[in-house]
């Protein structure tokens, strides 16, 4: 009720703040018996930790992950899987001067109407920070994905401000500080530039960021409110600063004709995918296809008009270590987000209809 | 688990298929001693029937509902609140030729592919029929939420196919057959063409659906999964057809900086509503501002490949009685969605912080 | 929340008031495939509908119901099963004059004092009444589980007041008015009296149930707060005037040694079931056995004190058609519960550990 | 799902094993503002909490608890409270040599059977040790109740064995090792001699204990799954050793007549309180009393036959360190369970009724 769990069968309590003595999560309805240590979740964690490149904030936080239960002997035994994650790099005093003013554009107005209290140390519970032990989480989902289905997860940035990013390919990822799925060395030198530039500014920037699976089973999702695309887009929302959400051809379709948009059906598979690898609400076996918008950062250096908490007019200017573009490390969030997605639905869909696979149509003939 | 429950708090299950005996839901969680009777449920679903004008379905179903229980004397309960629609107008032979095919664009196919059997009969549990009942539980939504804050919605169409509907006022979308906030009868004839031309042509088009809340509390929504925009989103792609969903500048995020995407403060109130009326997750107390991009109807008459269930390629062309643009229809039932999300949420605070209304700190001097 | 949805997987959702249009149920999570009709259903509801013998209430009601939605062509879609009973004899003027009244011992005081409202009519949402929807539900539940695992399903009175029944077997059940699991022509004439008298003195008893369930699969349950047990004793204590719940030993397990008290096991199995076959809350394979006793009705013609709702001293003799045990009708919904809580279980099982059987260890060597 | 959370807006969900590296909670929904400090959560870990007398396990834990999460400043944030305990007496080689053995009474053959994998350590996640983060929950909770209603709880062992506890008063539960209601010393005594001899014997016994709760308000609980008393139930039955619960007369009322049982109003409140304090599933104000049956000790030191997780049969001795009555130190566990339902259902009730206190009766004039 009080938001703080993903998932239905497949769940992922989450715990902590940004600056207080640790972040972490609890795991409930991961299956028995596969193999898992520390080594597995690590990976995923160093991939959205802060303070890899000059381009996002340059907070030291080594997010060495522990896991405190559901193992044994090197495996999952069906009881909840504990991840915990100490915060180490807590410098509190650079936040000191925002305690009581409401910084546009961050959650402290809402925070303080609503619970009439908030922990501002770095942004407490609001802070992209408590995206880790989600991503530790997601780890497990995608080790299990990967083994019962062999789905795997891509994702990048499409675009940064107004700077497009054409896709050349998903390898590309690794090899530039912003997951652009491009390896043309002039475009990512202009990406550089650009958020060198707003650096100095002490300005920010929005990002686009899709994220895709391959290998999903046909058949996962619910028909009508668990639909996987609105699942889908819950927890693509529910990402720090997320103000948009796409499956296949999004909001393209707006202007598509059905004899355009629906795709056809062939021996072969699918001819096109406007739909994102969901009809009806449940999964085609096509790749599913996600897109997401990110606002700019909220905590920049240019003064702002705001109120404190008596209601007093304040400007606010905010320093300490941010980055200038949230969406540089979405990356990983959203992938995550996406293989918590199905692996809850993998669960669901085997309750209701058991481990049956179904028939494959497409023999190509 | 098998995603018939909208909420958690103020919950809908609803049951039933399109040409089934009747469909309905049964609303949990409504406060007791609101006063209630089918006269303040009916014209919300008198909102979004079929048969209202040329451009839309024009099978003809009086959508009348029957409330079951939950309500003693004209005031609810506490209850749950069992509504009950009957279907009528089923025509299940229009249907009969696509029993064991898979429509393009349609659930045919994962539906099939899912449970291994479907009910094709007007697309059974995936048709848009069944948004009925949910519009129906939002009526209750809408009238509890406008008695104890003031809530109220608007909504209406501001694209079609590539037609722009610049927004002239929400006054002018009941007096046009699309939900168009304009008055331009010009702009509004353009678009009566439009769908004539695609009525002749046997195919279909998308739309773009605006949808406000206005007067809504500060303080609604939780800070990490189940924020305000997410349960949004999700309450939003789950509408048959949706393939995107913005919340405030939504894309137009993207290549905003910072300086202008935050929206300031002033001791009369907030400068701007890029956020769209969430912070963090949680309600700033501006207006709530959602669009939506849907679809075109994936039933046209233009042939389309396919197969059939034995994996046999098919043509497909789809008679019968369909909207050639769901979006038309589409205004009330993303209102619904929307209501139905505050209403959640306002239990929810309402559990967890009491009745309290914070301060209000905007005094404007 | 509100607490009308019974079930994590397979869900029952149910609706409606004594002396209201309707009562029923929406039944969310059957799997798909399963041949059903009405007459799967009404044999469960025709054992515990009133009326059958001159020991319960002689109101008259057929409790006919019809299957809304979910089953086509025969069989379930694992889309929701509506299920509707019209209420027909609602004789509402035999309980007009206690409608501002608070009966001892029934919810009319804690209703009113929760809701600041409530539906008198028959006792409205608290009626024994709403056990019939709950009953029509698990006959769905009882035919999957038999299907699938030959799950069987008994139960009986064990004693009536301070009469005790000491067993002879469930076939007798089904040959007197009480589900007595006796065939002692002496013992139940001497029931027979009993309750005659009881009736001429405008009084009541209370009475105690057992059920049991026959090939159940091992493996059932979840091992902290969801154990089967803990599940059994929820539902178990949910229906309308039980006061206790005991599982296998029961409270005779206070006075147990562990030497005694804890079920060996060998080759063939276990040695005795004081467990009633529950370890760690997870099911053993062995039968399910559980006690429950039911306090006596709380509507008798004996004049009682109490008060009215403006907190004026009232005497209250409660007229119509009770039942004087209402003991007497809670053997089909003990079982309906018992085997509610296994198909929720089974589908549990099947989420998190997939359709695998486990090895059977008793070889009997 | 998975049966590690309890409570529906006032959520525990916990994670651990008895010899992992730690247990532990997260604690979802607490409103904010509380006052709250580990001083408040210790008192309550230390009456359970193992080595405090010579009739209990020796094991060495000072079970001290840190709070992770949720608190600023000293007061609860309404974000999710983690509560970590580092389990440090691991002396896992007194459990080596029952890895591959059934203990009879125990989890051991339906974990394997269920998972296909054990954690035999200390008997895993279904050890006692596992009701220690539950505890601390509760302290939270009571804390809170207290406050807001002044509710208070008690509890203490009302039956050894086959040695009746007549009660003398709450106040002798602190003074004795068994939270033995009297201060009896002869009786005390005999207790002591009757545990004595039990380990002598290496056998163990079971207990009945009971527990209240005062100052709760009216219209706790909901009407027909999720009653007060049904959750009560399941809170209770899910306690590690439970075997049977009654709510107010309980058993008793089998044999009661209606004109008995049923507890008669006067302006001066109720007569009598066979019902437990819950009417139609809702509070009416008296005090809730449960009483539970507990199982002897399953771990002893008498030879029993069982079986190998190959099928062979085994002869299992269990030595190490076991409370010969799991009883005694059941009393603050299960008025932990106890505050837990009531401070869930005392959110559920402010969400759907809102925060207004119903007009008290009961003038007395």
């Amino acid at each position: 009720m009080s938001g703080n769990t993903f998932g239905t069968l497949f769940t992922v309590t989450t715990f902590g703040e940004s600056h207080g003595p640790a972040i972490g999560c609890v795991i409930d309805g991961c299956p028995p018996g596969m193999a898992l240590s520390e080594a597995d979740i690590q990976p995923e964690l160093d991939r959205r930790k802060p303070g890899t490149s000059r381009h996002v904030t340059q907070r030291q936080e080594p997010d060495l992950v522990e896991i405190l239960s559901g193992v044994y002997q090197g495996k999952t035994t069906g009881t909840p899987i504990a991840l915990l994650i100490r915060n180490q790099d807590q410098r509190s005093k650079d936040y000191g001067n925002i305690t009581d003013t409401f910084r546009p554009g961050h959650a402290d107005f809402t925070y303080w109407s609503k619970y009439g209290i908030r922990d501002p140390r770095g942004g407490g519970r609001s802070s992209a920070r408590l995206t880790a032990p989600v991503v530790g989480a997601a780890a497990i989902a995608k080790k299990w994905l990967k083994q019962k289905f062999g789905t795997e997860f891509s994702g990048g940035m499409t675009q940064l401000g107004d700077i497009q990013v054409p896709f050349q390919g998903w390898e590309h990822t690794t090899h530039n500080p912003f997951f652009a799925p491009t390896g043309d060395a002039v475009l990512l030198e202009r990406m550089e530039s650009y958020m060198d530039a707003l650096r100095k500014d002490g300005d920010s920037i929005g990002a686009r960021i899709q994220v895709l699976a391959r290998n999903v089973p046909v058949g996962l999702g619910q028909p009508i409110y668990d639909k996987l695309d609105a699942d889908i887009a819950y927890a693509m929302m529910g990402i720090n600063a997320v103000k948009g959400v796409e499956i296949g051809a999004g909001f393209e379709s707006v202007a598509q004709r059905g004899s355009v948009h629906g795709d056809e059906i062939t021996p072969h598979g699918f001819v096109g995918n406007n739909a994102g690898g969901v009809l009806g609400g449940i999964s085609t076996g096509q790749d599913i296809t996600v897109s997401i918008a990110i606002k700019p950062t909220s905590s920049i250096r240019v003064p702002r008009h705001s109120l404190d908490i008596h209601g007093n007019p304040v400007v606010v200017e905010t320093f300490g270590r941010h980055d200038p573009c949230v969406g540089i490390r979405a990356t990983p969030i959203a992938e995550a987000m996406l293989a918590l997605v199905l692996m809850d639905h993998a669960l669901r869909h085997r309750a209701q209809c058991g481990d049956v696979v179904p028939q494959n149509l497409f023999t190509g003939d």
